[in-house]
């Protein structure tokens, strides 16, 4: 076995965090952007929680929103900058290389396919 | 799209931290256990960070670790428990869905293949 094999401080914490995770995940599926309302329910994200994580993440130009109105009413729109889907892009790739390469498939002790979802 | 679909705050957080998720990950590919300087050397851990994230793994009976002695030198051993695995099993699993399927696959305008490495 090669040595540091496992090292993984390199995954990105601004996208590791679970919270931050969501949020970029759904952006990244929805190339056109979504309002802040839609990312806070497919997140399950209270306002303030969504509000603290987006600020961040606009801090990191990975996410931009933009403000404007639907009739009367206010809208936010977010969506991910070009270098926000690359950076997401390399921090998949690991989470790739561990669990599709690093996590020996097949029999284990723990049992067979748990077929669980993350949004069960 | 369903309501909720992004929603990982159910992440394990034991696991999900990247120095934990090393560790749990080379254990995991090495059933019959692995030495402490195994541990450290494949995860680039130093000896006072491996303990600390060690004892928390223990104390949630995630790993244990044995005492011994290769002739005069003492010599620790470390190795998942069956609900370690277990455990492990769902995480790996809740990342599983993420990046196979959450995540589109295919052209982004992030670029082409990435081919990175965790360990680059």
């Amino acid at each position: 076995m090669s040595e540091s094999r496992y090292a993984y401080q390199g995954l990105d914490p601004l996208l590791h965090a679970p919270a931050r995770l969501s949020i970029v995940t759904a952006l990244y599926a929805h190339r056109s952007g979504l309002t802040f309302v839609e990312v806070r329910d497919l997140c399950e994200l209270s306002d303030g929680n969504l509000s603290r994580h987006l600020r961040k993440l606009e801090q990191e130009e990975v996410v931009r929103s933009t403000k404007g109105f639907v009739g009367r009413t206010p809208q936010t729109k977010i969506e991910m900058t070009v270098a926000g889907r690359i950076r997401f892009e390399r921090y998949v790739e690991q989470l790739r290389v561990i669990v599709e390469h690093d996590v020996p498939a097949g029999a284990t002790i723990g049992g067979g396919p748990l077929g669980l979802r993350a949004a069960d």
